[in-house]
């Protein structure tokens, strides 16, 4: 059967002493087979992901798995626990700003290891180039560490830096995300634009193979700068790695039922995969919808007031129809409109919307899929 | 046909020199009548009382009132414009962590001047009573602002009589408020324990007829100081004002649609007062809850994690059935739990839980109703 | 030599499912003698008191002590780590805006097992007394919080009564607190305020016998309750047991340095309670300025602006002089003033004004002393 | 006389109705010559600009001036305002943590009429092409403007793009800011590191020619882009264009005597650039410090405490001297060291430090100049 261990790893004293810390529970299989890294709550109030996870838990206990899965549920603890009022601000460090998904590195970035990494490996074996590869991967990663530390740990590119070497050694990476008021939608590399539709997304936006500071573009930009130094000494290399960011719903809810249908989408992407033995999770469905990243539209508040979100996520609106009004009483008895429309300039599919009426002229109010194509 | 006259008053001026304002909306009807102040938005997360008050405009726009309606629809425009994350945190004065909605002045308390009044008033008719009251109550307040602001004006204890003054000189007051994930419910003192049928509310909570600071109360004890100054003159004093604190559901939403239910409510309710013509917005309800302060429970998190609440607003629970569960993934190859339940420890109905599944352990997760009557 | 000992006691687990902890320090001398109880860091961005603490443990590991001393450097961790932007918000909690000083429990208030206690000790001796009056605050205690805990434990009351029971068996209770940028100073109750003058501060606030919801308050209470029981039964009744709030200057800072002499004046105040041997570590004062709470008045800002606070912590100010000044440069080129001037209504002593220079209109800039006397 | 205009550019409606708003000051001389613009306050805490300002103002109303100055003394308003605690949360959007200084656009970079206006202008006087860029430049940030807002004006952006385009057509950009606790310094381009020592700070940080979002790099940025276009055609441009970012200190506070220190440097300057007459604010520096970017190193919090800060902005530390001392009373009675030491790695000037001593494992706590040169 499998063998399931856990650990602790320690990961920002506090002012006062205590520490937080990570929880690592790794499954082995008896038989080899391809690993899978899977993470959820690098944004605090992003909680989703976790009742998936009790779900793939679950499955795990009495379904023989071969290779292994590592499972990260609370990735960010200092995200997880920094509350205001009854909400979670876990989008953004509360100290600098910076949003948690976006300080990860990028430390194969022109890299002359990689050059002659590629030189020496030229005619090895695809299974050869990844197990070397990766173990490359961790070298540079805790060359990295040291130089990054040296003044001290930055608390965030540390922690960042932690969670890439944790994932360093597996063939996919899955990072479990939400959402505002949100469809379940995929974000997939542009080298993963079919390979993707295996996680069975309604909804995929097409990001390009460049880095950004994510997860997911940092799980895959060092096969992406493998290949490119491959190409420039004419071999064509097929990626092996995956990595995709889900995007889980809605924030700040969990939902065990939901969730159980979430992690359908991946046991059965593990099946395709071949970790996972069994199949029929999930039927295949019938279309899937996918845009590129620049089709990935905002639309933002023309005025400050109250919104009513009328388009919900996952409905197609046709242009010129209503998405949302704002109410601002403050215009009764003036000129101006007690009631404004923002009606869609494109047609379009509602992915997101913001999770608050009460807007500043200029806030994000929504996120729509346009030119879609299946 | 009605007198609508708006102004705006300014309230705050901000570090960069901008005012914030509070719009008033006055509706004078042609015919005398009682007079009814409505504010909404006292807590900046709370805007559905804005959809209430759009439908009763639109209303008063096309339908003669007798007496007067004062609206001021955005009663807290610094509690409104706070937003963290995306969420606005309009429960507590940034500043100094002071509830909006606890700071108004108990101004009658003790007041040598309602002894003198209630004396020299013995014989009066009712009328009489409530007009030259309502006149030593708004002197009572200048007074109250001035010695309050020999020092400067505490933002928070100003801005509160400012809204004060505003209502002084109305027969009924109501105050339009929301709870988290909630349903709709009436606070009423217990003077208007019958009385406060004629709103139409479902779930009512008795309250007493004390100071606690909120806008309901304050409005309310200068005629229960009366009153109580007229028992010690052997006279029995009947309240002639009605003050009322409506719940109109959850936060950091609008529906206009829900709006316009809500603004029947009221509209039912003027017209029982005598300030509209028409009825038959509302049938009347076949059951209305009330409970006591007391028996409006709080439950509070046994433990730190990602909470799904089952028990859902307005639901009846049984003792011992399950409201939430949490669930804490650190735990998992612990001895602790991993889902830990939360179950009902009497029969109650659910009338608000939680906005946010992450939650500190301690933290108020369900508010419910118990020894319900009707 | 003293025995000393530490515990951790778990009180909040977050919603990542790290627990933080109180740590608690306690020193037992080899012979008898009175017991001090001195905790810090209540508010989260107090930290001066953990400066003090060094010393007074620095001193305790080569003196020998009589009596006892427990010492809880941080007594509220989650105020303590809660940071937003480089700042500590830990003067309430950031869920409720609850100051975290203000939900101490009054639980001896009109309890009839005082009433039973003063009739039965009526005649026991002083020290008898105070022993078993101890032994029954404890017990009270122990029942007030499975009272308070029968739907959950709130975390704010809970972690107060903690704290309460920590302290229930002690003496002295002293209570480390800063304010925004202010003089030293100390809250001291009515019935201590001749006594208070051997703790060595210049400026003292008496404040009234009564309950503010303060641990200084919650400490006092249950002894003054006493005396009010032993007093209807014709007892005069000396309370043993002191309790003070100790104002260490400003937030957001520590200095060793000046912890050294903070230090000073309770280890000066610990010899005169007997429980340390050795004294001489400060010259008593020449003055000490003490006023009533009503006399500790609070300035607020006539309009918004950037403030430059010119009466400095300290400073003896007359009537008329200049406090401050505001510049609002959005008045350029208007009739209204780009500099205004706020003076003194009378003279005082700067005890504290605002961190910071944006103020909105109506914020808190002065705290001052007014009627001080020697 | 010059003539002195103001007005006020509204910004961003907030959610109650109100509308924020950018006061926009013009003082233009009788004669031609050159133009500056100053803003301050981009981050709402760093108040300091404004006293700078307040005395250029004054120097303004009784001197001539040669040219235009156009001064912007709170430029962004929703910054400003943005409290929590007693503190200014100013330094980055409290909606979507972007730094309120990064968001800035880099509009001509790679545009095609820069080309266009390269070859066009390949042999005119510097005078005519200098006026003629300028031209372009706000044609330039119209367009970008129209194309940003197709969906709604993203409030960051929009605001920055606002800024940007107030300070278009003038020859010399100051845009002042503050540091947490921090000394004077000022950030210069590489292009600008002789001209910068006009400037007489003590401490220079020599940035790249490139954007990273900032104001002075969006305002130099499009300069340096002509020169490049130019460059490719062969020709020599040194550019006529200046700005700079000035660090007046520490943030949270104001202080008009150290404000009209600082308005001399400032004058100084414009005195060498001939906008003023009177020379003589301020003696030459006998140093000043120059360092380059990758040499304006951070310290991060090697642990979690409370920190004091001993090395002082502006001292000269050396290779193994103490920084820093931090303070875990956690770690009493355990193996961790209660006080731990920061010590410096390399010889270095202090410029700024934390703001609190309350510290996260891995904070930001200190940043310093190595490797300087005069």
């Amino acid at each position: 059967m499998n063998k399931i261990t856990t650990k602790n790893i320690p990961v920002s004293q506090m002012p006062n002493g205590d520490t937080l810390s990570i929880k690592v529970i790794d499954i082995k299989g008896d038989n080899q087979g391809p690993s899978c890294y899977i993470q959820a709550s690098m944004h605090g109030a992003e909680h989703q992901g976790n009742a998936l996870i009790y779900h793939i838990l679950d499955y795990a206990e009495s379904h023989d798995i071969q290779g292994s899965l590592r499972i990260i549920p609370q990735a960010n603890p200092l995200a997880i626990n920094t509350k205001t009022g009854n909400y979670t601000q876990g989008r953004f460090n509360p100290n600098t700003g910076h949003n948690w998904n976006r300080l990860y590195s990028n430390y194969t970035d022109n890299h002359p290891s990689l050059r002659t990494f590629a030189k020496n490996n030229i005619n090895a074996s695809d299974e050869s180039i990844k197990n070397s590869y990766k173990k490359l991967l961790l070298e540079l990663l805790e060359k990295e560490k040291e130089l990054k530390s040296s003044y001290g740990k930055n608390q965030n590119k540390h922690h960042n830096l932690i969670l890439q070497s944790l994932a360093a050694n597996f063939d996919i990476v899955l990072d479990l995300h939400t959402a505002g008021k949100a469809a379940r939608y995929l974000y997939a590399a542009e080298y993963l634009s079919s390979r993707c539709e295996e996680l069975n997304f309604v909804h995929n936006i097409i990001i390009k193979n460049i880095f950004n500071g994510a997860m997911d573009e940092a799980a895959f930009m060092p096969w992406v700068n493998l290949k490119t130094e491959f190409k420039k000494l004419d071999k064509d290399y097929e990626i092996p790695f995956e990595s995709y960011t889900l995007e889980l719903g809605s924030e700040e809810m969990i939902s065990l039922e939901e969730g159980k249908k979430d992690s359908h989408k991946v046991l059965e992407y593990l099946y395709k995969k071949g970790i996972i033995r069994e199949s029929g999770f999930q039927e295949p469905l019938k279309k899937q919808y996918k845009c590129q990243t620049e089709d990935f539209k905002s639309y933002y508040a023309p005025n400050g007031g109250l919104y009513e979100y009328y388009a919900k996520p996952g409905e197609f609106i046709k242009k010129g129809e209503s998405l949302a009004i704002s109410l601002q009483l403050s215009n009764y008895g003036s000129k101006r409109q007690v009631i404004e429309e923002v009606k869609a300039k494109k047609d379009c599919i509602i992915i997101n919307h913001c999770t608050s009426s009460s807007v500043i002229e200029g806030s994000e109010i929504y996120q729509v899929m346009e030119n879609y194509y299946t």
